[in-house]
Parts: C-alpha cells; sequence; structure tokens
C-alpha cells in the first residue's frame, strides 16, 4: 500500500492538496484498429473509479474497423485531445498497424505527450507504434505472439518476451494479442487502485480466469507462471533472434508473409518451399505455423 | 464430423447445391449497449470462415455508449436489416436493457426472423431481451451472475444456471457476463465449422485460457467443469429461487437494488436492514455482495 501512493505520489495522480484528481485514459483510434484490442482496455477503464475514458484520432471525423462491419467516431482529433495519464494503443493486422507507424503526426504526438504521461500501454501491434515513438529503447516488452520476433528485429535495443499475457517495465505496460489487452488493463487498475479493486473489476466483467500473475513485472514477479501457448503451459522468456534464411533459400524478391500477412524482406525472410514456390516469414513462429497447415495458408 | 454435418443441412446452412453458403451474423446494437458484449462475438465471428459479420439498431443513426465514451454507426435499421442466420443480442445495465425489453418494434423484429435463424445467441444480460421475445419457454440459459435470480423469477418456465460460461440448448446459446461473449461465440464456431477452426480462432486471438468445457451443452455435454466463481471452482447448476422478505421485512415501497441498479419490487425483494436504512435487493447474489462491502454501495 505504501508503494502503491508514494508511486502515486510521484507520478502525479494525486493532486498537490492530496485529493486523487481524476485519471484520464485516451485510447488510440485508426482506420481498421482491431475492436477487441481496444475493446478490453475501454470497459475495464471505464470501471475504474475516479476516471475519464476518451478516444483519439488523426483526423475528425468517422472510421471504418472489422472490414467496415463497424463504424465509430472518436471524439477527438490530436489538436484538442486532453493531454493523458494513461495512453493505451491498440493493434490491427499488419496493413493497418503500418499505416499508424508511419504517420508522423501521431507518433509526433505520442512523442510530445510522453513527458507529462504516468503510463503507457500497447495492446498486440500497438507495440509496433510505441517502439517507432522510441519508447522502447532498453525495456522489456511483449507483443502478439505472432509478431515477437519481427518486433526484436524491429528492435535490437529492446527484450521482446513470449508466452506472457503483458510486461510491465516502469511506466510502460504492454500485452499479447487482442484479448490480452484486458489483462493489461486489469493490471494498471491493479497498480493504481489496488489488486481489490481490479479484482471487483474481473469480476464485473465475468472475467473468471484472470491471472493476475500472467504477466510480468520487471523488477517485481519474476518469474511468472506463463501463459497457455497452444496446449502446453509457457514460461515467459526472451524471444529466440531470427535467423534469416541464407544463400541459396532466401527470397527472390521480398514478398508478404502468408501467414500474418507482414511484409518479408528477402534479406532477412525465414523461407521454406512448398510445392514449387519458397515462401518467406516474418519469424520462425509464422513458419511452424505454415508448416502445420500449408494448404490454409496458400490458399488465402 | 458426421453430427456437424447434418446439423448443418438441417439448419440450412448449406444451400440445396451442396456449397456452404455464406453465413451472416447480425449484431443488435442499442444506445447503452456494453462494448465488451457485442466486441467479443464480433472480434471471434469476423474470423469465422466465409461469414458476414453487420449491426443492426431500432433506428438509423449512431448511438452514444460506454457513458458517452464511444459514438458507433450500425449498419441496418430494422426495416432493411438482412435476415440473420446467426442473431447476437448484448447486453447493457439494468436501466439500458430495460429499454431494449421495451421497445417493441425490437421484441417483434426478433419473433419474427427467428424461424428462420439457425441460431439465437445472448450476452449477459441481453437474455432479458430474447426472454421477452419468448424464445426462452422450456429452456435452459444463462447470464450475468448478478441477473441469473432475476431471470429465474421473470421466466418461471425457464432453467436459469449459474456457473456456466455459456448454456446451449438446441438453437438457443445464452452466456454469463460480458467477456463470457467470447466464449459462447467460441462454441457457436466449433458447433459450425469444427472445433478446429474455434481453437485457431482462440490462438489468433490470444484467447489462451479458452476451455470449450467450460460450458454447458443440453444433452450432450454433462456436466460441465464449471467456472471460477470468486476464488473457488463452481459447478454449473440451477439458481436457487429467491425467498422474498415476509411481513415485517419487506421494503415500504418499490426500490432500486444498490448493487445492480435494477428496481425492486417491495412483493419479491429480498431485503436486509443497514444502518437504520432497509435495503431491497433483486436476488440473494446482489443482498451477498453488498452485506461483503455495504459501504460500498451506500455511497454511490
Amino acid at each position: 500500500m505504501k508503494f502503491i501512493i508514494s508511486w502515486l505520489l510521484l507520478v502525479g495522480l494525486f493532486s498537490k492538496e492530496g485529493e486523487p484528481k481524476q485519471t484520464t485514459v485516451v485510447i488510440l483510434l485508426y482506420p481498421g484498429v482491431e475492436l477487441l484490442d481496444f475493446a478490453g482496455p475501454l470497459e475495464v477503464f471505464s470501471l475504474m473509479e475516479n476516471t475519464k475514458v476518451v478516444t483519439v484520432a488523426a483526423k475528425p471525423g468517422s472510421l471504418a474497423i472489422m472490414k467496415k462491419t463497424l463504424t465509430i467516431t472518436p471524439d477527438y482529433p490530436l489538436e484538442t485531445c486532453p493531454q493523458p495519464d494513461i495512453l493505451v494503443v491498440p493493434g490491427a493486422s499488419p496493413d493497418h498497424i503500418r499505416t499508424v507507424v508511419d504517420d508522423a503526426a501521431v507518433i509526433n504526438w505520442i512523442r510530445q505527450t510522453t513527458p507529462k504521461r504516468a503510463l503507457t500501454m500497447s495492446v498486440c501491434t500497438g507495440a509496433y507504434v510505441l517502439a517507432k515513438a522510441g519508447l522502447f529503447t532498453g525495456k522489456t516488452v511483449t507483443t502478439h505472439w505472432a509478431s515477437t520476433q519481427m518486433l526484436q528485429q524491429m528492435n535490437a535495443d529492446a527484450r521482446v518476451m513470449e508466452h506472457t499475457r503483458f510486461v510491465e517495465d516502469g511506466k510502460l505496460v504492454t500485452t499479447a494479442g487482442v484479448s490480452a489487452g484486458i489483462d493489461g488493463a486489469l493490471r494498471v487498475v491493479s497498480r493504481l487502485k489496488g489488486p481489490a479493486a481490479a479484482r471487483s473489476i474481473a469480476e464485473t466483467i465475468e472475467y473468471d480466469k484472470w491471472d493476475p500473475n500472467s504477466g510480468l513485472i520487471v523488477g517485481q514477479q519474476p518469474p511468472t507462471k506463463g501463459i497457455r501457448s497452444g496446449k502446453k503451459q509457457a514460461v515467459a522468456k526472451p524471444v529466440s533472434p531470427i535467423k534469416p534464411a541464407g544463400p541459396g533459400t532466401a527470397l527472390a524478391t521480398d514478398g508478404v508473409d502468408p501467414v500474418c500477412g507482414m511484409t518479408v524482406q528477402k534479406g532477412t525472410a525465414v523461407t521454406m518451399m512448398f510445392g514449387a514456390t519458397r515462401y518467406g516469414f516474418c519469424s520462425e513462429i509464422c513458419r511452424t505455423r505454415f508448416k502445420r497447415e500449408p494448404a490454409k495458408y496458400v490458399s488465402r
């Protein structure tokens, strides 16, 4: 309890008079953002006491998401968005997240609002955006299981973990894919308002298999119990470095990973033959998945 | 496999030529609908093969949800909505769900489209809407843990279960609260496309603690392993009937349950004294919760 209060004072979530000020949670939205990536945290934070949740996007107007199944209208464009105490960056499929990573206005806004932020959180491939904004240098982080090797490749100075629901490293919380945003947000509630508050929210949303120990808290909670990966329980560990294909087994040209849809470079992709074609992958993870069910991915 | 194919033929999800036709999943939206209630199923069904997911609302135009944090625009009003193969009715807090239950146009539309539907699913208090439409007669169903006794009280001819993530009874799938919509939708995928397809979607959304046996399938899967209720694992069982307060301990007037916010009638509410006030509850579940932390609810 003492630790939590010191921490709150440190990050300014108490006003000078000692009264808790309202926490502003800002969720970044963009065309193609994955619904459950942000719905989990939005749901959890909307149940956190003394909290205002708002949504922001690069520009005013509506956004089509989930293959145009849903139209959403964010509250603010970047220019008028209130300073976030907590920023949540949800992920998306590779083509959509790339657009955000390449949006200088979004990246600059994230950088500019960082010093006054208590906490920054990414869900799934939202990690790419925070990496681009320079928040991952020297940090331990995670992302969707299919993206850990790619994230490591893009950020040699970060320690990318696999088999963990979330990683908390100081003011940075990163989570595994899609539904893991719920766990990341519950961890933030636990840190800001205490474990009982987080448990009460987990009960309200009937997240009955919630395990506060399924994440890695740097400096506090090692090792984690790990998460279920496929059929077996796996312990959090740094992702294995990618071993690109050597001469004779490299891709002839840059291509697209048939599993995750990411662009892969001929120089760095791991590859394998299927039929008469050589396929390139962003990671060993995607290659393994392809090996298991090639027909599924070739027919896409 | 044989069973699945027979069942698909039965419900018309294969066209007469034997080619699988596209499955249309329609998600009902309304002002105040709980985000995660529909985000889970929308996410899961958007990953189901050969499936089109659309959203419908009583009227055209945008809806404010999550205390106005998010504005969403459904695809169709009732009049022009395509016939659903699968209808998903998400829940909301008691005040919002009551508005839908009382909306004759919505209830009539659900009734009219029922005969041609392969499957109907509710999440959380969305069960109230299906109950009102008459779909629960003689059926085994579930809802959010705080609403099971109320649902039983409203539907003497249904068997309301507690401690189960979902219940499948023929063409009806009902789920526990909020996040349990994910499990209900994965069950539907498993039934329509096979367990491997459901497992693949669970992997994609990193729902790593997914347990296909956490629900009750009437006539097929008894008993379930049950779900974690508070700290202990509980097995699915019919909810205990409510025992209203007797003379001398009844409410003086109709009131509001301080825990769940539902309207409670003086004739049927269970009650307890706290300080000088008698409080009324929709269920023993809410009374127990109040007993544990009365200060939390009185101060609301």
